[in-house]
């Protein structure tokens, strides 16, 4: 990286914003340190959906910072993803991870309510191969609430429910086109009884438990638009080591050599 | 075990039957060497069931030998399960076992059809504080059949299917009484949708993992009749360490020290 390089990274932040690289083909994302960052949840959903097939046409339903966008454009060979975002100034960073990636004819974000897909024009109904989505995983009523606007939309029911992602992930995919998505284990019972409710079979689940002789703290599900009912239940995803150091498969997903 | 204590076992017994040592105070089960043998999905749901309230009062719906309803016998304080058996040799077995280990009190083996319950006056409705069953595991029209009509019933969705079976949980639970289920992975979606059109709601599942790199093969479930939406999964049961010996946690399930 030259010193004019770095400038021009610079150009493409605004006030609190950082860049991070995300160790994989030179990808960088955008970020605000005092706003919500990405986690190890976009890291192992990328990793979940990356069987995505080459030309895909796709959508990211709450794209936040654009993170699971930007990681799939590096890991698969996607046509295209639209990144669907409510909050103004979080599709923003996102269009700007977009360009700062020359992802500009890939990952096109829309600043956009995902409730409002249905009313609109750019994203046809029934036209994606793939829709992908790490929605709000709090119920409205339940849990502490972030008073920081930002985190509180993108953590909690605020803006879309569960059922609104699902309902939305229907309407965009063709037949057998698939949805992937992560969430809390505390809902796979939502989630399962509303995928089948909304003709998206769940076809693939994975547990992923921080420690082995731990619960689970996240699932990731791969559904199916008019699929035959049949599920598989994968591997556990674990970790950590007892030792505390990344399992083999988490440092093979993060790209890195054990030590 | 005297000359004469093995003689009076041998009564018990019809041919091709012979009785095994449940290593559990003492507790035994009759078994048909050429039917259908139980198999570990019973230590495991009896083991998950163990919480089970003393003076409980419960039903084993499928009871087939009646391996469950001896173990929760040996396990728990229960004060009465009835065991419902459609297949009349097979619920004479479990009766002959309820005598052999002097549970006459305790465990009533009941030849019938589940799909009877609501139609008779022994099995009360709503009066249950739990119900336990291992159902057959498959859908009529799916995997291989066995040629042998009580390996068929007990299997396949022949005599009664998941919908069946929760239902008449259903019916003869109390208000927040418990159902206990083991089942197949690849059947969650169907169970956690009609364990929530059934009222009855899932509260904890757990994952049963061969190894901790294999897919799970069983699951375990916990509903509780009217109760509110929460789910808890657990941390995964593996079964068998890398070198082939069983994990800590099963010899304790089995009540076996490591050697």
């Amino acid at each position: 990286m030259t010193g004019e390089g770095k400038r021009m990274e610079r150009d493409f932040l605004k006030e609190n914003e950082c860049i991070d690289d995300l160790e994989i083909r030179g990808f960088k994302i955008i970020q605000n340190r005092s706003g919500f960052c990405f986690g190890m949840d976009s890291v192992l959903l990328s990793d979940f959906a990356k069987e995505i097939k080459p030309h895909a046409k796709c959508v990211d339903l709450g794209t936040g910072t654009g993170i699971l966008s930007v990681l799939l454009c590096a890991k698969t060979n996607l046509s295209e993803i639209f990144g669907v975002e409510i909050q103004e100034e979080v599709a923003d960073m996102a269009k700007r991870s977009s360009l700062l990636n020359h992802l500009e004819d890939r990952f096109k974000v829309i600043h956009m309510d995902i409730k409002e897909i249905p009313h609109q024009e750019i994203l046809e109904k029934n036209s994606f191969d793939c829709v992908i989505t790490n929605p709000p995983y709090k119920k409205m009523h339940t849990g502490r609430k972030s008073k920081d606007e930002i985190k509180l939309i993108s953590r909690h029911e605020v803006a879309g429910n569960l059922k609104d992602f699902i309902k939305t992930a229907y309407y965009l995919l063709k037949d057998n086109g698939t949805l992937y998505m992560v969430h809390r284990p505390e809902r796979l019972v939502d989630i399962i009884q509303t995928l089948r409710q909304e003709r998206l079979e769940p076809k693939e689940l994975r547990f992923v438990y921080p420690y082995k002789n731990e619960k689970p703290n996240l699932i990731l599900i791969k559904a199916v638009k008019y699929a035959k009912e049949f599920l598989i239940v994968d591997k556990p995803l674990i970790v950590y080591e007892e030792d505390g150091n990344y399992t083999q498969e988490i440092l093979e997903i993060y790209g890195k050599e054990k030590s």
